[in-house]
């Protein structure tokens, strides 16, 4: 470190850089286990909601992955191009279970009442993705961009992380908080003290932590130190027992089924996610050493996904959307490149399809899972918060916008949680005198309780109605300044712009 | 707005300025306001847990306030000399709640069990606030700042506020939303949109958005929409029932009794406020539009607060700090008058005393207090996160510092929480391999229990330990900006200074 006042200081591998295949090779499982938690998490809670049978749950599994890797190819490639991994969304996950709490608790006849659940969550998640992938395409969140200053994406990036505080695998009570504490200091060590001394410990601090700490438990593990069931305990034995190959294609459990209630669920759970997106976009370039992106690549990055969560409706997963995880990983890593994204898209592919590997990945312990967390969910929070480099600190109205736009992002969600699930709260609303009939209805009740549960998308409105309502000039609200690093819209070429239009000036960016 | 760029744009009236006498009653009354809900929050949660009796309450809540009006007094004129309020802290909840919970559970023979608890309470306040005494005066705090970066500081401040974002007031499940959302929306509307329109928007935004509210709530109340009971009724009748004035004397309950393993307890939670109130002097110095206090400053401080604790346990309150929520308000309205402070401190010896008026306050719904503090600790965050002006934000060491401090400031006292009690804690890590016997004794276990359970502290010590073991230079770390503005001990004069030391040059502030 050391070298400071320089807007690279973050990138060691830019976006076009390709790093010695080798290199790229472990810089793409480092890339992908720090997506992994995230992405196992994700099937595992919808298994245990919907009830699966457990023999059908590594397939399950694997499917995310496999939709995972083929995303994050097709965003690389002709979406946004930007190096960021796609995985299944949280902000997903409210309407998820609220849908499958429904159709479980009345299934229909002749279907085993999870098949029936995850069908109509497929279909719920194809027509939302269509929605979205007109909001893309057509340009939406381009125009949008207008209106983004960085007080309003500091606070969305910032709430991104802050908003994972509460991780199962980092607080939960029986959690084993010596090994999550172990990864989370040699994970440290790695990335801030010893990373002078060795260019393997600039660019691996995760991976090295991840395997010195798994080392370490599956030792105490076999030693009789972790018994099984206890966290920390690292089954080997599982691996073994793995089936070697899942089938996995579109349609697998069915045709889809589409119930108008349960798309307006899912629609919320979609615009949570694009709001998410568009703050993950602004931190990758910040990190990637480009400047915030032109409304152009925000379209194809937001088409894209639209596209992504389409087929990953048509494969049976629970959508997909760009993974704050690993602009973590970049920021800690300082590896942007494109490449390196790609090989670890690959690695997904064929740990989604081979069950020796998935099975392997899967024993990666709880605590570790948390201390790996602590690391990069902090690192997008001060991501989100370096935007304020562009804002006038000694601004009022600045902070006033920003302090609320923080505070309600963490207040709200917390709100909803106390309130516990959909159905209570449209209830809540109904009883509302006089605004009660409109308030109650399942789509404005859906819809405010998925967005309200949603940190980034509520500091994120807040922020941008404020900052577009208060009086501030260009300079203090930041525009000035980082309209001068953005990229303008011929700075992005898309695939057609590459492939078919051979009049534009190609661009490799 | 719109007058940016110039370090004073919080500003409207100074620390040494003294508005006109019916302006300072109405500042003074809303610094008032705004704390109270906080001052008595904390008596209540402990008449709860001690099961005192229901005709005593509103004296203990009476106490308190004499308590804070004669600290804030204290600190106004003889110690630091801030325009900070003086109230009882919630990072010595914890503690006190283990105190009463051991002492209920078997009270001694001859006295009811709530008094007993109190004055085991008072008599581990009392040692532990010596102990502050001895920190303050003999200067450790002071030293220490030179360990203190803006890396350091900007997190604290952040998670002083960000870490009350479950405050029942705002997030509990059967809240009054409209309420709390009209309340804030007034709050918004003064101090955003109409400021421009007449001072009093400027300046009396919160007493406006309490009063409004609270003339519309009783009003609801009296036509029999709210029921009693229901969040947000306003019980006017209280007022009439209330006692003229309270016997509030120091020693009041008896003698306290001390006992050393409650001590332990308590120096934790005094450590906690020590560094949550090193954290606001830094941010109100900030709003003030002054440099960052001088380690005198600080030792004058810290040992006023000491002198203040020992008299707190002597009448028989919970302690008593630095409060955040003024700071917020003075972020909001650009009041730093020390003056409009000391008439508020005033009012606090009269809403203490006497009956009708302490009850009158107490009548402000919870729902009015949730809106109230969703716009003051947001200003906290915000006010924090303002100090990242002076570091450098493209230094990765600075981002991974900042950013792990705020996430693990949010996620270890989640983990504390699940765990439950310290006795949990305690119990938990005695069953550690080899280190149990001495992780698992009542000095350790309470101290990282408490100071866990605490957001700005370990975010504080997070950071500071990163931020002075981590490699960066001076201007990266934002020491040299800051140094530039920050006072230097001869800026501050105590009151030694003023009245006893006449080789001294006279300085006001």
């Amino acid at each position: 470190m050391g070298d400071s006042d320089d807007a690279g200081s973050f990138v060691r591998y830019g976006i076009e850089d390709r790093p010695p295949l080798k290199k790229s090779l472990l810089l793409g499982v480092q890339h992908y286990l720090t997506m992994v938690g995230a992405n196992i998490a994700v099937p595992l809670i919808l298994a245990g909601a919907l009830g699966m049978p457990e023999e059908i749950v590594p397939r399950f599994v694997g499917t995310f992955f496999v939709v995972s890797g083929i995303a994050t190819l097709a965003q690389t490639t002709v979406g946004n191009r930007y190096p960021i991994v796609q995985g299944a969304p949280f902000s997903m996950l409210a309407p998820a279970l609220a849908i499958i709490g429904v159709v479980t608790v009345n299934p229909p006849q002749g279907v085993a009442a999870w098949r029936a659940a995850l069908l109509q969550l497929q279909g719920a998640i194809v027509v939302a993705a269509l929605v979205e992938v007109a909001i893309g395409y057509l340009g939406l969140v381009g125009k949008l961009r207008q209106y983004l200053s960085p007080v309003v994406i500091a606070p969305v990036i910032a709430l991104i992380g802050l908003s994972l505080f509460n991780s199962p695998d980092i607080t939960a009570a029986n959690q084993n908080w010596w090994l999550s504490g172990f990864t989370l200091v040699v994970i440290v060590a790695f990335s801030q003290y010893l990373d002078g001394r060795s260019t393997l410990f600039k660019l691996f601090p995760v991976l090295l932590g991840i395997v010195i700490a798994w080392v370490v438990a599956a030792a105490l593990s076999v030693a009789g130190v972790f018994s099984p069931g206890a966290p920390g305990y690292v089954d080997l034995a599982s691996v073994a027992g793995a089936d070697p190959v899942y089938p996995i294609y579109p349609l697998q459990w069915g045709m889809p089924t589409v119930t108008p209630a349960f798309v307006i669920g899912m629609l919320a759970g979609v615009a949570a996610s694009i709001i998410e997106s568009i703050g993950d976009y602004h931190a990758v370039a910040r990190l990637s050493g480009m400047g915030a992106p032109s409304g152009k690549r925000m379209t194809h990055g937001i088409g894209m996904e639209g596209l992504m969560n389409v087929f990953s409706g048509l494969m049976g997963t629970n959508g997909s959307t760009s993974y704050s995880e690993n602009v973590g990983a970049i920021g800690l890593t300082g590896v942007a490149s494109r490449y390196v994204v790609q090989v670890g898209a690959a690695l997904m592919l064929v740990v989604g399809f081979v069950g020796y590997f998935g099975q392997l990945v899967a024993t990666i312990p709880s605590p570790i899972v948390g201390g790996l967390y602590i690391a990069m969910f902090g690192q997008i929070v001060a991501v989100g918060l370096s935007n304020l480099k562009y804002v006038d600190l000694d601004s009022s109205r600045n902070i006033f916008i920003l302090g609320i736009a923080l505070f309600s992002g963490m207040a709200i969600p917390e709100y909803m949680s106390n309130v516990g699930s959909a159905s209570a709260f449209q209830e809540g609303l109904a009883n509302t005198a006089f605004l009660g009939p409109v308030l109650g209805t399942d789509v404005v009740a859906n819809t405010v309780f998925v967005i309200g549960s949603t940190g980034m998308a509520v500091g994120g409105l807040v922020a941008i109605f404020l900052d577009n309502t208060v009086a501030g000039t260009d300079e203090e609200r930041g525009l000035t300044a980082w309209a001068e690093s953005a990229e303008a819209d011929t700075d992005f070429a898309s695939a057609y712009d590459r492939l078919v239009a051979d009049d534009e000036p190609a661009r490799a960016d």
